[in-house]
C-alpha cells in the first residue's frame, strides 16, 4: 500500500508525528532569542540522555561526520590508537585514521563475532611508555547486530591510564545504557536517525574533560568539525554555523519524549524488543547471526538456511506487508537480513513484523517450524516479561 | 501574533508550504529505489540551477561545511591562494586556509565596499610561474548586502589559465544568474535555507572537471568532506554517508517550483525584490549601506541616521509586525540593519516590510521623509518593472 511503509532498518528509524509536524513549521532564525531557548533546551537533554555533565555537541552532519569529528579534535598525525573493527563501521574508524595519518593498529574480530576485550588489554598493557593515544570502536555494529563490550574494554582503557576511549554509538545510545561520566568514556558521538526519533540530519559529539585536555595540543587541520567552536558558541546557547532549526524542533520533541518514559524504561523497552525479536526468529528455525550474550538492542541480524533466500524475505516483506528491513552490507549483502527494533518501536511493532515474517517464511516454503511459532513465542515472552 | 513571524533574514528564508508538508513526511530509507529516485531528480536539477553538466553533491553540512569541503578538496598544504575578504564570509575563508596550512594572500576590501576586480588582476599577472593554485571568494557577502564582480574576477583567473576558482555562492544562486559552465567556474558552494527555500541543512558543492583535475593531486585530509566519495556514489544515485532524506523530500519540491518558475524569471523576481527595496528605503530617506552597482540580490543593508537606533528598528519591525529583520555582525551589529529577500519572497512581502518600516520609523520620531514615500516609490517601480 502506498504510504503504508514501516520503517523496520536501523535508521532512518520511525519518526513520532509530534516531532513530523513539529519539523514542518516554519523556519525561525537560528540566531533568536526563540531558538537559543530551544537549542538550550535540546542541549541540557542531550546531557542527560548521556548522563554526563560535560558537553555534548550539535553539528550538521550524518553520525560519520560525528565520528569524524570526534576522532580528528583530539590527536595528532603519527599518534599511535587502537582501533576495534568487526564490521562496516569499526572499518570506517580505520579508514578516517588512514586519512588523517594516524599510526593505527587494528584489532579485529570476525563480522558476526563481538571485540575480544582480552585483545585491548593485552596491547594496552604492553604499551609501558603510554604511546597508545586513543582506543576507537563501534559499540552497536549496525551492519552485524553485534554488541560489543564497552564496559570491559573501557576499563582496560581506564587501567592504562592515558589512553583517551572514543566510541560510536550510534545505534546505541539512548537504546542501552552508557553512564559517560560514571564509565569514564571520552568521546560519544550518535546520530539523529536512530533512537533520537527524528529524521538524519543531526550528528552529535559528546566530550569529556580529559579529551578537552587533549584537545589544547591535537593538531589534525579542522574547521566544520572543530569541536573547540561549538564548544565556545554552545556556552552562549548557540552555534559556530547555522543549525538545522527544523530539525531541533523535532528532537525538543522527541527528547521531552523519552524524559517523560525514564531512561531506564527507554533501554528496558529495547532490551524487551531484542528479546522478543530473537526470542521470535529462534522459533521460525531461522539462525541468529549474532549470539544472546553479544546482540545489539537496536538490529537483529538474521541468517536464513540455503532453502531461504534473504533477499526474497525482504522484497516479500515490503511488497506484502509494507515492512522495510534491511540487507547485510558489503559480503554479507543478500546474506543476512536486518530486522531493526531501535527508537520509536513498540511491542505491537515487533508482533506485526514476526507474523509477516511467519507469513512470508510460508509463501517461500520454509519448513522445520510450527506454523504460529514465532507469535507464539514472543507472546510467551511479553507475557513473562 | 504568535506563529505570525515572517523571515526577512538573509536565511533561513520562507518555506513554501508544499515543501514543510514534504518535509513531515515519515523517513524512508536511504538505500531504497524510492530514495534514489529522488535523489536522481534532485541531482539532475541541481544540475539545471548551476547550468552545468558537470556534479552537483549534496552533503549534509551547513553552507560553512559546503565551503570548506570546496576548498580542501582541491589543494595541498602550502599551495598559494588568494582570498577576496570584505565581510564575514570571506574572512572565514582566509580562516580555513589558515587551519589547513595553505599560503594565503588576502585581498580586501573595506565591509561595504565590492571587491576590487584590479587587485586580482595585478596578483594573477604577475604570478609568471602560475604558482597561484586558486582564487577564492565570495560572491553575495551575506553580512554587509554587497554582490562582488565575479564576471569580471573570474575573467581575470582565466586569464591566468592555472588558478582554480572557488565561489562561495551561498546567498547568491538561484538569486543572480552564474553560468557556471559558460564562465568555467570550478568550484559553486551554496546551502539549502537560501535560494533554495527549504530549511538549513543540507550544503551544496559543485565541481567542475579542472577541479576533478586538481583532486587527483591534491592532499589535504578529508573523510567526511571527501568529496570523491560523494561523486563515486552519485553516480549510482546515492550518497556515500546517510543524506537527510526528510530535506531531500522539500528539495525536490523546491527545485520543481524554480523550474516552473524558470531560471530567468527567478532571477528577474529577485532583481526586482532588489530594487524595490532599494527605491522605497532610499525614499523613507535611509542610506543604503552598499552602492547600487554593487548591491546583492538577496540582501539589503540599510545604515540609519544616528537619529534612529537600528537596534529599535529590528525589536519594532518583530514586535508590531512580526517582521524578523537581521542584524549587523561583528563591528556592525547594532549599526545596520538587513533586509533579505532571497527565495519564497513576493512583491506582497516587500510592501508589506516597507510600509511596516514606515510605520516604526514615525514611532521612532524619524523625519526627513514623506509619509507613504516608501511604498509610493515602491509601487512606482512596480509599475512601471
Amino acid at each position: 500500500m502506498d504510504n503504508k511503509l514501516m520503517l523496520m532498518i536501523p535508521g532512518p528509524t520511525p519518526v513520532p508525528e509530534a516531532a513530523l509536524l513539529a519539523m514542518a513549521k516554519h523556519p525561525m532564525g537560528h540566531r533568536s532569542k526563540e531558538f537559543d531557548g530551544i537549542f538550550a533546551e535540546c542541549t541540557e537533554n542531550l546531557k542527560w540522555l548521556h548522563q554526563t555533565s560535560s558537553d555534548v555537541l550539535s553539528l550538521t552532519v550524518s553520525g560519520t561526520g560525528a565520528m569524524e569529528a570526534g576522532i580528528i579534535n583530539f590527536l595528532s598525525a603519527g599518534d599511535r590508537v587502537l582501533i576495534g573493527t568487526n564490521g562496516k563501521f569499526g572499518e570506517r574508524w580505520a579508514e578516517v585514521a588512514e586519512a588523517y595519518g594516524l599510526n593505527a593498529e587494528i584489532i579485529k574480530a570476525e563480522w558476526g563475532q563481538p571485540l575480544d576485550p582480552e585483545h585491548f588489554r593485552e596491547k594496552l598493557e604492553a604499551d609501558k611508555d603510554k604511546q597508545i593515544k586513543a582506543v576507537i570502536l563501534t559499540h552497536s555494529e549496525t551492519s552485524t547486530g553485534v554488541l560489543n563490550d564497552l564496559e570491559t574494554i573501557n576499563r582496560h582503557v581506564k587501567a592504562h591510564g592515558e589512553a583517551l576511549i572514543m566510541v560510536d554509538a550510534v545505534t546505541s545510545l539512548g537504546a542501552v545504557n552508557i553512564p559517560m561520566d560514571a564509565w569514564g568514556i571520552d568521546v560519544i558521538a550518535s546520530g539523529s536517525q536512530k533512537a533520537y526519533m527524528i529524521p538524519p540530519g543531526l550528528g552529535f559529539v559528546a566530550v569529556s574533560p580529559k579529551a578537552w585536555e587533549a584537545y589544547k595540543t591535537a593538531k589534525l587541520p579542522r574547521y566544520y568539525l572543530d569541536l573547540g567552536k561549538y564548544r565556545k558558541e554552545a556556552a552562549k546557547n548557540t552555534t559556530p554555523f547555522t543549525p538545522p532549526v527544523n530539525m531541533f524542533f523535532g528532537l525538543q520533541v522527541t527528547l521531552q519524549m523519552m524524559k517523560a518514559e525514564g531512561l531506564e524504561n527507554v533501554f528496558a523497552r529495547h532490551k524487551r524488543l531484542m528479546t522478543t525479536t530473537r526470542a521470535a526468529v529462534k522459533a521460525l528455525g531461522l539462525p541468529l547471526f549474532a549470539a544472546d550474550d553479544a546482540a545489539s538492542p537496536a538490529i537483529t541480524s538474521v541468517m536464513p538456511p540455503e532453502s531461504v533466500d534473504a533477499q526474497k524475505v525482504r522484497t516479500l516483506m515490503r511488497k506484502r506487508f509494507d515492512i522495510a528491513l534491511a540487507d547485510g552490507q558489503d559480503h554479507l549483502k543478500g546474506k543476512i537480513f536486518r530486522i531493526g527494533h531501535l527508537g520509536f518501536v513498540g511491542d505491537r511493532d515487533i508482533l506485526a513484523a514476526i507474523s509477516s515474517l511467519e507469513a512470508v517464511l510460508r509463501e517461500l516454503g520454509h519448513e522445520g517450524y510450527t506454523p504460529g511459532a514465532g507469535v507464539a513465542a514472543a507472546a510467551k515472552f511479553l507475557a513473562e516479561s
